[in-house]
Parts: structure tokens; C-alpha cells; sequence
């Protein structure tokens, strides 16, 4: 079974893919096939919209399903025409949320995605351009991180600063221990005056060695006994200096992302 | 009026955060308090989620907000005895859902931002790992580029990749125009062969200049001359070579991402 998925927005319709995908997780035998139309801010790009859907309801036999976001009620209505089966994100929240506060919505298009608040827009590029200095050892002065993740090469630190820094607005820096750092069964003193920001990542030792064969295939690097050696050691360290550890082996980085701002008491505003 | 609200998930939140925030952007003369209780997947955490939003409600003499997504039925019946006032993510649209698609829906917690498809999963991190060794001309070898944005230092090329990395899983390149492409009026030899995956980045001179300003105050990078002249030159060498631009003065990364990758046709599903 195949099914088509509108996601429809005046904006980058970022928000409703993200909420869509949410939801179509929940059937997952159901084959979805995706569309995102963002942008959608004048009559011509809703009537083409209308096509597309109507178009993908004869193909499928099947009515679409249509994340529609777009605030404007005009536009919002021209796509009620189509043959798609419509999931109104705004007409389901907003009232509830007027009655509640009291107060009517405002109804602007491209709010969520758009750079609504420039401060916090500029505090957002700071934190990437600050993970990007501070990525994988580059620099290793910390005074200004928010936190500082430290593991073996590859156990996911880069991407998870990244993460962090565009959504969160974090400064976050990362360290890759190195064989002296695992030899010493010591932080080195640069990290130990910030042990209160730092956070461990740990992977499991073959996954590891998978990962570091595809970037550097029969080394020394990715050898099993390596990978094994460097996790366990890894593991005793962060244990014995108290620094609290999360496992990425299963686990995406917006988890681990969310578990280590948790962890550090950073209560961030997502971006 | 200050108002709490609250995002409260099994999962990370990150969602119902981006969700809530979406909805929130409607109501700007209203100051939110935000707060983010991921991961409520046992009665404990329900019940302490419950007792955060009854402590808030008391301090702001008014029901918080609390957008919930979590699936289990009974903690999300949990958070109905609270005194929030419930916008309640799945319950709005799962049953609409089912009903458009013939099929029950899984309720399963975690799943929107867990590894539920590793490959997909893995060829995010690959494409991550490919922006940064392609970030700012570091690598000029394009054969594996999904797109290559290019423009004068400081035009946001850097954050627009990594972002298109993280959330499409897009092979983004950046390469910065030097002063001798922009005397030129000519693409690199090395652009030139991949020009149908070229995109420019365009932004205002006065605006250039305050960014390069606060990174290096006072030089000739970063005077309004110097700016004003990069941008002149690089606009009209990208209109020479026929590269579609976009303007990033006022736009946000995700908004930019979104117009290149429909510009570039590229119809990757977000993650």
C-alpha cells in the first residue's frame, strides 16, 4: 500500500514535515511517499498545489494526506477543494489556544522558520560558528562552552555539537580523548577546570570499529582490539573523574542532544 | 501576561517543541515561559511532569500551556489530571489519521527522533561529515556533491550546509569567492564542471560588514568599502555564469534551505 503526503505551508513548511513525519511514524507499514511544497503564499501556488494533490489522488486511488500549515484562511480553504484528505494544523490548535490566553492569533505567515527575533537568530549562528572552532580538539580553550563533550574518535561528538549549537543556541565544544588521555586514566588540565560542563559519549567497541573501517578500512585505527582497547579504557576514565556518560550506539543525536541538555540543567529554548 | 508553557513528550520533545513554538510565533504579544520535559515514559516521570505544571499554574495564577505528545495513553491520561490546559498532539490527529488509511496506528513511543531506519540514520551523518570536510573550500573535489553553495566570506554558506546536512541528509559543499574569482568575473575551473549544482548566496554590504566586524573589527576585511565591492563584484559574476542566487540578509537558514533544495529540485525528506 502506497500512499502520498502533502506537506503544505506558507513558510519553508519545515514545521509541518516535522510534525507529519512525527505522526507517519505511528503507521509504519504503510509506504509514504513525501512531497513538500513550502511557500505556498498566493493563489497561483495554491491552485498548483491543488493539482499536485488531485493528480496524486487518480495516481493512488486514494485520497492524499495533506499537512496543511498555511495561516492565511483563504489559501487554507482553496486546498479544502482538492480531493486530498486535509489534517489542518493551525485550525486544530489555535482556537483552543486563543480561548485559553485570551487573546486572538495573529495569522502571519512564515513566522515559525522566518528570523522573527534577531538576537536570538545571531546568538543561533554564534553557537555554530562556536562548535565549528571548538570541533574534535581545534581549540581547546573552554571558558566560554555551555559544554564540552569529550570520547574516542567517532562516538558521534561532531554531529551532536552541531545539533546543538543550530537548535539550542548551545556553545558546545567537543574533545576526542587521545591514547595518553586513555593511558593516564586522566582528563588532561585543560578539561579539569570545566569538569562541571563536561559530558561523556560512549559507543559500543564493534559498532565503533564499523564505523571507523569505513572512513579508514584494515588500520590499526579500526581494528577491533583497538576500538575494544579505547572503549573500555574510555569508560574507566569518565567513571573514575565522576563525568556522566551517555551511550549513542542506539541512539540518534537529537536524543542525546536532549539528554545531555537535561544532564547540565540547560533549559534552551529550540531553535 | 506571562504565560509557562510546557512541551512534555516521551520522547525528546524536540517535536512537540517545534510544534508548540510554531503555534506560539501566532501569539507574539504574550511572553512565554518555555519549558521542556522530555523522555516521560514511567508513572514517576508523569506524575512529576504533573506537579511542575500545578507549581506553574499557582505562580502564574493561570493554566499553563501543555502541548503532549506522549503516546501511552494512560501517562497522557496522567497529565489530564494536571491543571494545564492540554493541546494534545496526537490525540488531534492519529484518529483523523487512521480513518483517511484503513489502518490502527502503532503508538509507539520515541519514534520520530529515534534510529528507526539506520540507513537513512547513517547517510545523515555521512552527509554531516561531508559538509564540514567540504565547508569553505577546504576539499574542491565536488564529484560527490549534492549542491555547492557559493559566496563572499560571511554570506552563511557554513550554517546552511551543516543544516541541510543534519535534517535532509544533503551532500552540501560551500566554497567562499576569493578576491581573484571576483576580479576575474569567472567560476573556479572546478565549479565550472559541476555548475548545475551551483547555488549563490547573496547578502546586503552594510549588513556583511557588521558581521565581519565583530570577528575582525577594524580591518579591511570588514570595511564597508571592502564589503560593498565583494558583494557588487560577486553579484554580477554569478548573474555572468547564470547561477540562481538567494538573498540571506533577512532570511533564516532553514527558509534558504528550503528555497535551494526546490530550486536545485532536490525533494529529500527531512529528518
Amino acid at each position: 500500500m502506497q500512499r502520498t503526503v502533502f506537506f503544505i505551508s506558507d513558510g519553508t513548511a519545515i514545521t509541518t514535515e516535522t510534525l507529519g513525519h512525527s505522526l507517519l511514524t505511528q503507521f509504519p507499514d504503510v509506504r509514504f511517499r513525501q512531497v513538500r511544497i513550502p511557500f505556498v503564499s498566493d493563489k497561483a501556488a495554491g491552485q498548483s498545489a491543488v493539482e499536485r494533490i488531485n493528480e496524486a489522488a487518480e495516481k493512488d486511488g486514494a485520497p492524499p494526506l495533506v499537512f496543511n500549515s498555511i495561516v492565511n484562511t483563504e489559501l487554507s480553504d482553496l486546498l479544502s477543494t482538492s480531493q486530498g484528505y486535509i489534517l489542518d494544523f493551525f485550525s486544530a490548535f489555535l482556537g483552543p489556544m486563543a480561548e485559553a490566553l485570551g487573546v486572538e492569533p495573529r495569522r502571519e505567515a512564515g513566522r515559525a522558520h522566518g528570523v522573527t527575533d534577531v538576537q536570538r537568530y545571531e546568538d543561533r549562528m554564534e553557537a555554530t560558528n562556536y562548535a565549528l572552532s571548538h570541533d574534535d580538539g581545534v581549540s581547546l580553550t573552554y571558558d566560554n562552552a555551555d559544554l564540552i563533550l569529550v570520547g574516542v574518535s567517532r562516538s558521534g561528538k561532531t554531529p551532536t555539537c552541531l545539533y546543538m549549537a543550530l537548535h539550542f543556541g548551545v556553545k558546545a565544544a567537543n574533545y576526542p580523548l587521545t591514547e595518553s588521555d586513555l593511558e593516564s586514566q586522566r582528563l588532561p588540565t585543560f578539561l579539569r577546570a570545566h569538569k562541571q560542563k563536561v559530558v561523556g559519549l560512549m559507543i559500543d567497541g564493534d559498532r565503533l570499529a564499523q564505523i571507523r573501517e569505513t572512513r579508514r578500512p584494515g588500520s590499526r585505527y579500526s581494528s577491533l582490539k583497538q576500538c575494544h582497547w579505547e572503549v573500555e579504557s574510555a569508560e574507566s576514565l569518565l567513571r573514575a573523574e565522576g563525568v556522566p556518560v551517555f551511550y549513542t550506539t542506539h541512539s540518534s543525536i537529537e536524543e542525546i542532544a536532549s539528554l545531555v541538555l537535561m544532564q547540565l540543567g540547560l533549559q534552551r529554548e529550540m531553535f
